[in-house]
């Protein structure tokens, strides 16, 4: 091997990644036009556009070529010869292709239209409530999962291997660990809140709230947070999302409801702070498989953490309140700013995950995770889900669905076949407040937030987590962060001492 | 040959074809968004994107693959088993194939790198009128150009094979006979026109007109038109444009300026002519590379016709000058009908093309094809053009630039290496005139318009043009929807009936 032949073999590998990057990046467009504003007629057409390209690059992930570049980058001589950022890379690939090689193409190909019907059929059975049109195709979905898992191998628990494609290293041990010790704290909590006499007036936050107004208050937060409006911008859709499509290119979008003043403007802050993740990812690992966020647990914790630990705290408010009386005239005069942020913090156990408050959304992760963790260990079928999902929500937060459409059948996630993704969520919210304790030590938080000072938390954050992309696992981010693995205790502290004082406990 | 096999090897062109359009379909795409709103800081990484896409596409028009396909349809008994849609798609694809084959792929790299640094010279030499700052790059593009020119082959005039890439089919010597022929009548009409005593008053064409008004009643007239808003949408952009990404999705832009009721909304009607082509392809050509128009002339013919025939005629003002005084309140209160249709139509010899008259236009082209015929003889240096550019415009419009930013460096054209395309807007104004006198044969063209009952015209040009896509040429369609080839005399009976008229000649 010559130094040369070496130099050529990195400059085609690089070359060859920087390809399918640019795939991923012309799909991500196809999305975010297509949920922004595509015209109707235009879809079908585009729809096999996203089919051809998401194909090649599929192709390419699992390639002869693929498969020689990690060959030959495997070979303990030339791989040595790697810096420690193409180590990775190169083990980033290795784990993709691995997976992809050991699904026979044609069941992968049953998947991927098992999937986009299931879609659909699900769509409609939520719409009537009506489980038994869903049950045949969340079946088949479940047992392609198992046969897959199958093929692609496990350790201790099958659900981990899907654990690990969303929270890479995630184990139902360890989610058993912390879920538990959650439970055990946020369950008491939930009912102290209950019977707490203080109740909240959240009567103002429903009134007409006039669109233009909302979006611009949108905006204006968005500014503070040091979202970066020359890398990215603000449409309107049903369902917010984020779209990093490149670091300088990181797309978010909202809903304004009208007679809502809260779900528009924290809906932007959530989808922000995934935007500054992504918009603050290292130029260096642009065009590599690491210019992305590390985990969805990691990602989501991010979009937490501006959500929930800044835009629902009470130094917040102080600093906004009064722009956000400016932004309505004369529809907040005579509420007080504390009243805002404790209406703002209602919390109420409900049906719906989306809807959820800060406290008990967790619960219903954790029955979801329940559920999955039980269909993967083959202790409960697909047909008794609606029972146990009744059961547990009764359980886990004392409401029962009065059917399937708000029950077991609210959430898209199961009919595209992504099991293992709800734990995101939880972990989302633990990660924050754990990487909010060392935050603290660094930073006057409450101090920076009261003077409307939100970048150099920001910078803290990117220097901390934002600019490493996926170059470091979830663990290690947690651990180089704080100092320690996670631990659900910060969580927990965190919503006892912010309840404590709003429910007055 | 069985039968089967036959079959297959469509089959797979097929897909082979649909995966070509798929790509060019993202890379529309990306354009639309790069010039509507994508953020300023994610360009270069997508540029990269459109070049990886854009080099695919090139690839897959010059494989091996595609030319076993061109080799295996072109012997004589598959030939003849193929339908005449596929008879023309193979010749469409033998055609590009060849044309492709014959650069040496260094060289054609080489030349696409040189006009995007051309682009941006230009960009700045238009900027500080320096014509020497653009001189070098535009004699290396013409010197490529007459290279490429020799490996491609040429019949009479080299320039004809430039020509061809615009417009099929079309030769120096045929335009010689039609520009001269157009030039004849429309120079002593000029000269009529400029020695009325009955000039338009357009004074009240420029006032302040709000941008939402402008864009409301621009919505307006393109919903009458019958563009299809389920398979569009209208945007804004400092270079209006109109993009067919399929069938279905045929996007438009305008501009909206502040002080000129025209601008935008002739604007909008020119695109949405282009559009209403598009939009009313043949499904049947979806996916294969005759979905689009069939040449360059005649898509303009269609912006123009709508524009300039239907837009800017009496009976188009007589149905909706009340509609536009509505839209501007107390703005038009005071001008009669008949002197809003003069002004609209007002002849004026200028400078700048892209903002000439209906008549005068056929000028600008005329000057620009007699530089371009004359750089491909040999017969000019790139050297002389400023000099030569002055003479042509004191010649044949009676103006001569200040300097050259309003002179030879005004249009973009040229530095990207499109030499042939400028002939297009003229042919559109005489295929436009030529097609409106059959049409006229047809239907009450006049009553039509003054009733607003555009749709039966544009179900007409559907019917006749669009709806042929790429699958006819232009001589074709020119011949058969007219009984004749190209005649530019249907232009000057237009030209000289409207203005004998409005200037009372």
């Amino acid at each position: 091997m010559t130094t040369s032949s070496f130099e050529t073999k990195l400059n085609d590998f690089k070359h060859y990644l920087k390809k399918m990057k640019s795939y991923e990046e012309a799909v991500g467009l196809i999305y975010w036009d297509m949920r922004t504003g595509a015209p109707r007629k235009g879809i079908a057409t585009r729809s096999e556009v996203v089919g051809e390209l998401s194909g090649e690059l599929f192709k390419m992930s699992v390639s002869d070529e693929m498969g020689a570049f990690l060959d030959y980058f495997a070979s303990p001589e030339v791989n040595d010869r790697l810096d420690p950022l193409y180590r990775k890379i190169v083990s980033e690939c290795r784990k993709e292709y691995d997976r992809s090689k050991k699904i026979p193409p044609k069941r992968y190909q049953e998947y991927v239209v098992l999937t986009s019907q299931s879609e659909a059929a699900w769509e409609a059975a939520k719409e009537q409530a009506d489980f038994a049109g869903f049950q045949p195709y969340l079946e088949k979905i479940v047992d392609m999962n198992l046969e897959f898992i199958d093929l692609w191998g496990y350790k201790g628990h099958k659900y981990n291997t899907l654990l690990d494609m969303y929270e890479p290293g995630m184990t139902v041990e360890k989610l058993d660990q912390v879920f538990g010790a959650l439970r055990e704290k946020v369950v008491p909590l939930l009912t102290a809140i209950q019977s707490s006499p203080h109740k909240p007036d959240t009567s103002f936050l429903k009134q007409e709230f006039d669109k233009e107004k909302q979006k611009r208050f949108s905006l204006y937060i968005l500014e503070q947070m040091g979202y970066d409006f020359e890398a990215g911008r603000l449409d309107e859709t049903v369902h917010p999302f984020a779209t990093g499509l490149n670091p300088g290119d990181v797309r978010i979008t909202t809903r304004y409801l009208p007679d809502d003043v809260n779900s528009a403007l924290f809906g932007t802050i959530h989808e922000g702070g995934h935007a500054l993740y992504e918009q603050n990812i290292s130029p260096d690992l642009i065009g590599t498989p690491l210019c992305t966020g590390t985990s969805m647990g990691i990602h989501e914790s991010q979009s937490r953490f501006w959500e929930n630990m800044i835009g629902r705290s009470r130094p917040f408010w102080t600093q906004y309140y009064g722009k956000l009386q400016n932004n309505y005239p004369g529809q907040f005069d005579h509420v007080a700013m504390e009243d805002f942020y404790r209406a703002t913090n209602e919390v109420k156990p409900s049906l719906i995950r989306i809807e959820a408050d800060e406290l008990t959304y967790n619960l219903h992760i954790m029955v979801r995770y329940e559920i999955e963790k039980a269909l993967f260990s083959g202790s409960v079928k697909v047909a008794d889900l609606p029972e146990i999902w009744n059961e547990k929500y009764r359980d886990y937060l004392g409401v029962v669905p009065a059917h399937n459409g708000e029950g077991v059948l609210q959430d898209v996630h199961w009919s595209g076949g992504a099991f293992g993704y709800f734990p995101s969520y939880a972990l989302g919210n633990m990660y924050a407040a754990q990487i909010m304790r060392t935050l603290r030590q660094d930073l006057d938080l409450d101090a920076l937030i009261r003077e409307g000072n939100l970048h150099p938390i920001k910078d803290w954050l990117t220097d901390k987590i934002y600019r490493h992309g996926k170059s470091l696992t979830p663990t290690e981010i947690i651990t180089q962060v704080t100092g320690e693995e996670l631990n659900p205790d910060y969580l927990v502290d965190y919503l006892r001492e912010k309840y404590s004082d709003i429910y007055r406990l």
